[in-house]
């Protein structure tokens, strides 16, 4: 069966790393026989470039149409100060919501090759390997009543909410508690609830869960300013967290960058299965578009296969091809071929294209 | 003039810390003729076990009433399930918010000593010297509407509310700004402004002040994902950070163990100046109450050592016996002395009470 996918570059550094990902997609094609549909479009600050806006109604149609969606980023100094409504980030926010795209997973993996790359001591980092499940259409990100209001006496406020229902908390906690189980078995789920109502709910509805359906599954509960404490004194106590929408944005943010190699974490964002057992997923680095780098061939493809490689595994069960990808990328990284961003002192970096030939010829020998 | 203090060890750690300082405290009236009028009262769970509640009106009344507050920590797992309006830290909410106390500072400051007790590398971290300043009577931690609703299906609903308004974001901006000119005359303000309104509202109230009143110190913006990040990679390009109470929460926790040792960092929380020049302040160390180590007097005294430091430079104005202190405890690490929690392999720990001494004996020779 043909797998239709929606490939959405975005700024910066978006366009030169999805090619490098175009080649692994052939490669899959060829010697796998796998049939991709591919369409591709514009989103974020190249979408308000051409259309006005940050992403078209087509575009979003045609995300609920595909498979999966492959997603570059967006961000552009360009639109810094365009307005609120003219935000390139308002790509990624419509389609998550849009899509249904609840839940997000946010790996934070230190590669051997790479430990010396964190700025912790290697025998702090040395074999990391969280999953972070951040909710991603929930919480302050779209509560109501939200905006800024004039008072009186001309001065402002403004107002965000943070809203989590029983269902949200729960079909978030199920993903977390069910990759628990293909991995060590452990969930921290973190909050605030010593000072947020929603919180409190937040730990109230997963230890539910826990007690009737995941009792097998190790849980803790941490609040979130220490889990930012521990994810510094002691990153490898944790296993899988899950978290609302707001400190999850921090907190696998911080958790990629102990890994010190921003430019090889992918991630994915998954819905719910409909009836007709079809799942919304998009799939995308975790780094942004790095402007300051855009089109100068040096940005490092791999964050962006490896989510290729995650798309495999989510959206289409393909196992042992996300498991290849990988192991292409492994031993790449074990030849001593580096982009710029992972280079140890004394390393010559090599382009964006050299990384993505070589994950390609990887491929061909394994 | 005599100075009036309300002492409030509270939970843990709390009351074997502060009797450390007591000593701290007399030698500053014997040997600098201050004289001190001190009062100690219940916080917490302590109060809990006693009154009932976390704090009493009284206590309250006392804070307002006196110079400055030097406070313990709050916090026993005790009272963990004990409902949301009967948990320990209610007390220092509730000081907060009566006292108005709406700018905490923060340092996160690496001691020379105790550079290798970082998780980060000696060379990311060495000579870390970061001011947080975080608004703390504000923000999602106080806002209204808040609860817990139960949904017409039986399940439930939490809900916080974020709010900000300009003259809440002007006062603490201006704490900020002001203590950057007599450091690096940098600060880094942080927010979500790409998501959230009442972050787009402090990113532009903090921009004006600036243009209107403080032009000549250097400002930034940062989204806080980002800050976090940033703060694993390279923590010394910050020299004051501001920002509101909840991304305060989890950023200064992070700044804080970013040096390694939490034992050593003391915090300052002030209010408004009245009418009559009396500017309301609460001073506590940043590590928690540690019940896993409580009554065993091998806590770390020098954080809330420090913090009376603190008190003397900000409610009494008194740089050179703060720097005293600042002296005193250097050179007390810097002879070998550590309890536990600082430690390097091959040391032999000291209690709690023989740092305490260390400190005085020290005074003493300066
Ligand atoms: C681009 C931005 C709106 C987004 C977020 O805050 O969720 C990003 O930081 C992320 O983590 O995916
Ligand atoms: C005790 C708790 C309510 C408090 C907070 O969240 O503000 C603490 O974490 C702090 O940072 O002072």
């Amino acid at each position: 069966v043909t797998k239709k996918l929606l490939v959405l570059p975005g700024d910066g550094i978006g366009p030169e790393i999805m090619h490098e990902v175009a080649r692994v997609v052939a490669w899959m094609s060829r010697t796998r026989g796998i049939v991709f549909d591919i369409s591709e479009d514009l989103v974020g600050g190249a979408s308000l470039a051409v259309h006005g806006v940050p992403i078209r109604d087509e575009v979003i149609a045609a995300a609920k149409a595909a498979d999966a969606v492959l997603f570059g980023s967006v961000g552009d100094p360009k639109w810094a100060s365009a307005g609120f409504d003219r935000r390139p980030e308002i790509a990624i926010l419509k389609l998550r919501q849009e899509l249904g795209l609840f839940a997000n997973l946010r790996p934070a993996k230190v590669f051997d090759a790479l430990v010396d790359s964190s700025t912790l001591k290697p025998e702090v980092v040395a074999g990391l390997d969280i999953m972070i499940v951040r909710e991603t259409v929930g919480g302050i990100y779209f509560g109501e009543p939200r905006g800024i209001e004039t008072l009186p006496d001309g001065t402002k406020r403004g107002i965000n909410t943070e809203v989590y229902t029983t269902a949200e908390i729960e079909r978030v906690a199920r993903v977390a508690f069910d990759l628990a189980r293909q991995r060590g078995n452990r969930v921290c789920s973190v909050e605030k609830c010593n000072v947020m109502e929603s919180g409190l709910l937040w730990k109230e509805v997963v230890t539910d869960l826990h007690a009737r359906e995941y009792a097998d599954v190790e849980l803790s509960h941490m609040l979130a300013d220490n889990c930012a404490m521990q994810m510094v004194r002691n990153p490898r106590q944790f296993d899988v967290i899950v978290t609302g929408n707001l400190f999850g944005d921090l907190l696998s943010d911080l958790a990629s960058m102990l890994t010190g190699s921003l430019g090889m974490l992918p991630s994915a964002t998954l819905g719910a299965v409909d009836a007709a057992g079809r799942r919304p997923a998009l799939y995308e680095p975790i780094h942004g578009s790095a402007p300051d780098i855009a089109g100068k061939g040096i940005a490092n493809p791999l964050a962006q296969i490896l989510s290729f490689s995650m798309l495999l595994r989510y959206s289409f069960a393909m196992e042992a091809e996300a498991a290849l990808i990988e192991k292409a990328v492994a031993n790449v990284l074990a030849s001593g071929l580096r982009t710029a961003d992972i280079m140890s002192p004394g390393m010559a970096p090599v382009s964006t294209a050299v990384m993505g030939e070589a994950v390609v010829r990887e491929l061909d020998k394994l």
